[in-house]
């Protein structure tokens, strides 16, 4: 049995010397590899750079970066390997960086634009705005070793990244795919509404939803949802990591 | 003798997930804490979230995240403790958050500028775009617990940080200071001009500047400037930390 377990967080490059990093430890994916220690399965783990691992040394380790290399890798082992599982915990942002600009240069831009270009109402001239800092940003600067530190401001402009776990049962649609899903500070509804969305949107089989608010230490309160609503509470990366394993060794 | 050394890198909150960092790994700063590990020398040693610590249970760790973190840590330090030297070899952000915004607020913002004021020419119109960017961020979303990815662009407005090196010789002016420099894939004329205009702004004793195309493992290329010129050349972070603490013990 194989079982493609995904941990930690993504680090996008804004520079050689800054990061935009999407904060997790991984010792939920790390727990759960652990409860598979000694069963009679293969763990391939896909983890992020700051990511604790499990110590295991049966399982294939995948470093990964950014959520382009998180992209290429999920893809090369969901086309070759077939899964059982896929555990999705990783901290995968949504953006990437599109540009760093400053205010000086942006200002001229979008000057540059509302001079050339005819608008008549409010709407418009903000509809003229809004495609400088849509469109024209690839071009406005060249990618910079270390960006300046002399302007006043720093203005990183983030494109949408690909949706990795959108494509998941895409490049194996026999796999079952288990999604998490992180929120802050929210009702137990939203969560479990938010949860259901992902389902839908994403093929997914299940999904861990949690609030950053309730996880502390080994605390960590998540609700296993399915397309039919919370299918198990648990209180505990343990409780997690267990129900995570019964699921897995009853297929 | 009291050393304080400074090793690691900032991590400045976006969101309750997401931070943007300045990657260091502090290993250089273990190493010249590890040099002095059976001197008569006291180690005060702050440090950003992911460093890596020197094994010494005589050190005092100074844990920080952000650049206001480590000015409030250093100005208590600097202003209680008569330190002979201070290494500062952190990597710090030059920036921090001032706004998280979207494409489409931020449009109508600046569309609203516009159609509010008056213009003649487009140097005067990107005056106003500036404004914008510059004055009137602070107000312009109210703080997220975790950014909605809803939106095509990510809009980060980072502001000036703190500057911590400019101010360590005001909170204390009898001690010594060893500033560091990192640029990247520069001549070293450059590097030695920029390393003088941080002694000179700075009022710093020395600094290692270094290019990261020249690190790579344990080889670590550092000039030693002082106000004079190069002083000493290393190519490893042990010779750096063994010129530190000749320097130090020679005091």
């Amino acid at each position: 049995m194989n079982i493609l377990i995904t941990a930690g967080g993504t680090s996008e490059k804004i520079d050689e010397v800054r990061h935009l990093t999407n904060h997790a430890t991984g010792s939920l994916g790390k727990e759960i590899a652990n409860s598979l220690k000694n069963e009679a399965v293969n763990v391939y783990y896909v983890h992020g750079p700051q990511a604790v691992l499990p110590e295991n040394d049966a399982i294939h380790f995948f470093p990964i970066h950014s959520v382009q290399d998180l992209y290429d890798t999920m893809k090369k082992l969901l086309t070759t390997i077939s899964f059982d599982y896929v555990i999705h915990s990783m901290a995968v942002s949504d953006y990437e960086l599109d540009t760093a600009t400053n205010e000086a240069l942006l200002s001229e831009q979008i000057a540059e634009k509302i001079i050339s270009e005819e608008y008549k109402t409010k709407e418009e001239l903000a509809q003229l705005i809004k495609q400088v800092l849509t469109d024209s940003h690839q071009s406005a600067q060249p990618a910079q070793k270390k960006i300046s530190s002399k302007n006043d401001k720093l203005i990183l402009v983030m494109k949408k990244a690909p949706k990795v776990i959108s494509q998941i049962k895409t490049w194996q649609p026999s796999t079952h795919l288990i999604g998490f899903k992180l929120l802050v500070d929210v009702s137990e509804e939203e969560l479990v509404s938010v949860a259901q969305d992902s389902i839908e949107k994403n093929k997914a089989d299940y999904i861990l939803a949690n609030d950053l608010t309730h996880i502390k230490g080994d605390q960590h309160i998540g609700l296993f949802v399915s397309k039919q609503g919370i299918e198990q509470r648990f209180n505990t990366k343990k409780e997690i990591a267990q129900g995570m394993k019964q699921l897995i060794l009853k297929n």
